[in-house]
């Protein structure tokens, strides 16, 4: 699953041209994907009401998309009539130099928010687009979508004779709500719309929707699907668990490279009275600044977490005497933990990855969810960020 | 409206009696105050499904409380039937003490949470109370109550022949629910109960909940209010603006010394649907914590504060042409600021109070929350802390 070691290919049919025009510094900034043949595409997009350009221009692209353009470092939200007419004019740029509509181009971008494109910089980038796409490699495409990411995000799966290749970004302004900052997904399996529009939806809610870094929802946070179907139909529920996979691991390493992060925490309230309940509570406990400085600082503060579900909760909903409170296997609440119980979870909580495991009790729902501790390294990243 | 300079007393025929019995180290953590006569009283409490012994007590206590005891830097929450009845046998024993029914004595703790009270240190002090209360220093009350607050809390103000006097302590776990951690306000005027009840809620919905310092909400939050009537009947009015002035300035000092705080931050949203949109709005501004470090950095991102607006409100909702986003006076977005007015809000961001102020263009409605900048120092404070 992980990118590190042999080179990752995009899935069969699918190219790629990663390059800098200079949108802010050197490195890459401008990234183009784009299949050889007809896509069955999905894209859900931020629920924000500064929703920047690009989402309002995707949102109008066809269900048929197959290339989507990618401009990190500026994010071209707030910027009016202007930012739009500019997003349209990349889109059809695109859609010029891959040989297909204009409505089968999606658009992301992500950076600074309130500033132009540099239209002329981008001009120069479109007029330079190879074609056909020159490359297949989905590492480049992961970076040339990173803007303050410390780590390229990918992902890989099988799904019997097909392949699913998901990238993704971010680390801060991250508490998606419908999909996260940019992850594109590609694959070469056959899919139907209507069997893959609901199938992308059930697992964004379950991977992307359970990611926080810091509850802040971004004004351009883009997940697409692109299946090519090179390799013909696939067993749908195959491609679900693959797509699952792919998802849920750029979901963890969006989680783990959270601004100033230097652990994962993963969630788990099981025993819930529904889905909603289950979720609602392992929200307010990844997202718990309180919570997130303890594991920050290794401490088991189990306390933190019974304020947590207190304030997600009502007192009708939930029985103080029935709820369980563990770190990694260790229970804390009600049976407290013992001398030689605390000298293990101090070793466990120095690793880099922390389990929250609360069991409410009231029926029997559940829920996981992904997050990272906070750390003076968040405060410094955003405190000394100049706009 | 400020404790510094003369001392405070409280209002005509309460007394207190602050000292330290010895529940963590040797700072006063024992108060107790009490009225000479009866009261008519209202306390508001946190909505947390775990809430402690001392709400579940304080709950049941009669409209006539006349005396309040205060255990500090051990909040008696998660400590099941064994805490519930300690907290029962302070009530009675301050009742003995004072000459009063049990339910007419309210109890408030605050500090680590899920650890039982020393009841031997505790049983001394009851039993030690000096009758009558000697004391009537509300700044003595006001610095019995703190916990790792780095200021006492207490305004005063006038209505008619009428004084309020209020304490208030808390620097984290601070985004109250009905009430802040714990406020304590006392006056000499005498109220109905049914006029003072729909008062202190409307004035605590306009100050103490209008408060955030991280978004946690306390197991513990209290707010009550005590109206002895020594000083007779006062116009409801005024004595609705004393209360408020009173619980204003508590909160603000609040939000002023919220743990590893630099800066106050003033949110106001105007031109609102209805209250409720404004307060959404502005509490998602308060609380975001990408807003709140671009305030201890300094800097101006009112793309923060659009993504704040963005994500608690939907397109729907919205018009992004009619917003407008000022820092103190200075207008950002849509109308860019100039190189000046970028100087002049450069002096105004390294002051210690910032307003953001954001007009919505939906309506009439308006609403005014503090916060404060999130700084290393709540990250080291609350990393730091051991359980």
């Amino acid at each position: 699953m992980s990118p590190t070691g042999a080179p990752v290919e995009l899935p069969e049919g699918f190219r790629c041209h990663v390059t800098n025009i200079g949108i802010k510094d050197g490195t890459d900034d401008f990234t183009v994907v784009a299949s050889e043949r007809p896509c069955v595409s999905v894209g859900l997009y931020t629920q924000s009401s500064f929703a920047g350009p690009s989402v309002i221009v995707s949102r109008q692209a066809s269900a048929h998309a197959r290339a989507i353009v990618v401009i990190s470092k500026n994010a071209n939200v707030a910027t009016g009539a202007e930012g739009l007419a500019n997003a349209r004019e990349v889109v059809a740029g695109v859609a010029g130099a891959v040989g297909c509509a204009t409505d089968e181009v999606l658009i992301a971008s992500t950076g600074v928010i309130g500033r132009q494109y540099p239209m002329d910089r981008v001009r120069a980038g479109l007029a330079a687009i190879p074609r056909p796409l020159p490359g297949c490699d989905a590492a480049a495409v992961a970076r040339g979508i990173m803007t303050t990411d410390t780590v390229p995000k990918l992902a890989v799966a099988g799904a019997g004779a097909a392949r699913v290749v998901g990238v993704a970004k971010g680390v801060g302004m991250i508490e998606p709500d419908m999909a996260t900052m940019i992850a594109m997904v590609f694959t070469d399996a056959a899919a139907e719309a209507a069997t893959l529009d609901p199938m992308v939806r059930r697992v964004v809610g379950r991977t992307f929707n359970a990611v926080s870094v810091d509850t802040d929802t971004s004004t351009s946070d883009t997940a697409v699907v692109l299946a090519n179907g090179t390799a013909g139909e696939i067993d749908p529920a195959a491609l679900e668990v693959a797509l699952e996979q792919v998802m849920g691991s750029l979901a963890r390493q969006i989680a783990r490279d959270g601004e100033g992060a230097t652990k994962l925490i993963e969630v788990c309230v099981d025993a819930a009275a529904d889905d909603a309940q289950a979720r609602r509570v392992a929200k307010a406990i990844v997202n718990s600044p309180l919570v997130k400085t303890a594991v920050h600082g290794a401490d088991p503060n189990w306390g933190r977490v019974a304020m947590a579900v207190g304030k997600s909760t009502t007192a009708d909903e939930i029985d103080q005497e029935r709820v369980v409170i563990r770190f990694g296997d260790q229970e804390l609440y009600p049976v407290p933990v013992d001398a030689d119980g605390l000298a293990r979870l101090a070793r466990y909580l120095r690793g880099d990855e922390v389990r929250i495991h609360v069991t409410l009790g009231t029926g029997s729902a559940a829920a996981t969810v992904w997050g990272c501790d906070l750390s003076d390294g968040y405060v410094r990243i955003n405190a000394d960020y100049t706009t």
